[in-house]
């Protein structure tokens, strides 16, 4: 029931889903009455559908609502993910309210100081994760080490990436840039083993040099949104531009195609998920936005997180890294 | 001698700058030898040379630089216009050197905390001052505050806004969003008196909606190298996309003034210089990588601001807010 386009695009990305992935099993938690007259007549056989009436919504102040309204359909899910009776919990929902509950019903893996919200973001060469993107505004050095490991982890195990290049998002390439969080933080990187890249600004974070970007929640936050804003902006102009006069439009509907597929790479408001890393389960938060086709593509990312193990390996590492330090 | 084109590009942007401003008259600091043989045999009346021959590199230690090369040409622009023989200084060389060179030698406008780096950027609708961008990476909630008192000045001296609309660069529109320091900065400008428009996030930021957009340093320039960066890297893929086959390539030939109109308007890199609000004196750095007409347009900023008596304005403000205090 969360997100702009609830809950028709939420149910015809899960059919899609089921639909494209044999072994994929789905609950559907919702109103009775409002998620079954969605379902298709056929091929819903691994749809279960769970009712729950209380919604979570956007505008809901996110502590009080998963207090409040405790039998809220995403509290249901990550209580099914927290009894081990589904794999991974997914919504498009309030992003704060998600969080949350998944942080008190379902807990954080042991070890890991704080979950972070981890999108993959379009690069010149591929894709990168940023982690965090706002799950903590306010944080310590050690914080950040743990999303290196996370997302490092994330990367290698999910997206195939051998040795995964972290970089710190900072405002400077030199390590003694920044704040003192971020410069205690470069040092800590640099110490851990992981194949640390060194600081990356926001100018180059995206040329495809590193495969997680590290921020602290507040910093990633406003790199995202950044990119989303500018994004939209330039389409704006284009827009504008190429639509001013007869001769430009027929250039345009000439380079129509090309103009599409740079907009779908750039669709940062689009491009899947993002992970709630640190968490013990496997969370997912989808855009608030998505159609069908975003959530069908959240639902892929759980799928691959749930496969590969991503918190069983977060919890490994966490144990391999307490066994070197007592 | 500062910057990638220096000294070519300077000395070729100075000279227009006096060929378009009657009244203006500059002089350039550099080494004799390597400056005269640029300047023209005719129209150079209003230029003056003044010999220095060292110089700070982009790469040097700002803070060591400042003491080591005391006769650096920036330095010694720096020394005139403390001295009153100038009305601004003017860089394209080391930020940080030419930010310490200006704290230092030059020092702070009477009760202005922290000076503040301040561009121009292009929205929507026109442009937005985004004050400060990289001058103070750790922020108290009080520098913001001086941020937004200073930038709603430049915006209604320089750029003629009657009542500029401020707005606090933040990672969610709700007041209660941030860390402790936006936080509190938030309060602190809400009731400052200043036409506070609330929290912006990097996607509105350029929306439009607010002519000052207050930042810490460190958000600040994170914000703008990924307003940089992901407009570069959409020019990229714009670029590979469009030169894919013959038909797109017509297409491009059709389109092709439309793009650069777009270009232009979104290259963040050239927006002309960024004023170091909170100086006792007029202080402009131009981008590192300006070209004569980028350099052109950061002398019109300072004669601008000279004019308009900026840096009287702020003084006069703050003279008022301090017996209001008392």
């Amino acid at each position: 029931m969360g997100g702009d386009n609830a809950p028709e695009a939420i149910v015809a990305g899960v059919v899609n889903a089921i639909a494209h992935n044999e072994d994929l099993q789905v609950t559907l938690v919702g109103p009775e009455t409002v998620i079954r007259p969605l379902l298709p007549a056929e091929g819903c056989e691994r749809i279960t559908l769970l009712h729950a009436e209380e919604v979570i919504h956007g505008e809901d102040e996110p502590l009080v609502a998963i207090r409040k309204k405790r039998k809220a359909t995403m509290l249901v899910a990550l209580d099914l993910l927290k009894a081990g009776e589904v794999d991974a919990a997914v919504s498009a929902g309030n992003t704060g309210a998600f969080m949350s509950g998944a942080l008190f019903y379902v807990g954080r893996i042991k070890g890991i100081q704080r979950p972070a919200l981890a999108p993959l973001l379009p690069t010149m060469t591929g894709s990168a994760l940023l982690i965090d993107c706002g799950a903590n505004a306010d944080c310590k050095p050690e914080f950040l080490l743990q999303f290196g490991q996370m997302g490092s982890i994330y990367m290698q195990k999910v997206m195939g990436v051998a040795q995964p290049r972290v970089g710190l998002l900072n405002n400077g390439a030199e390590e003694d840039k920044g704040s003192a969080m971020h410069r205690e933080a470069h040092q800590l990187l640099k110490a851990s083993g992981l194949r640390f890249h060194g600081n990356v600004e926001g100018r180059d974070a995206l040329d495809g040099n590193v495969d997680v970007i590290v921020a602290d929640g507040f910093t990633g936050n406003v790199f995202l949104k950044a990119a989303e804003g500018v994004s939209l902006f330039l389409f704006a102009l284009l827009k504008e531009q190429l639509g001013a006069n007869l001769k430009r439009k027929l250039g345009t509907a000439l380079v129509y195609d090309g103009l599409r597929a740079v907009k779908r790479k750039l669709d940062y408001t689009e491009y899947g998920g993002s992970l709630l890393l640190g968490i013990d389960g496997v969370v997912v938060k989808a855009h608030g936005s998505s159609n069908a086709k975003a959530f069908e593509s959240a639902l892929r990312q759980a799928m691959d997180a749930v496969r590969k193990d991503v918190v069983g390996s977060i919890r490994q590492s966490l144990e391999q890294s307490l066994q070197q330090d007592s």
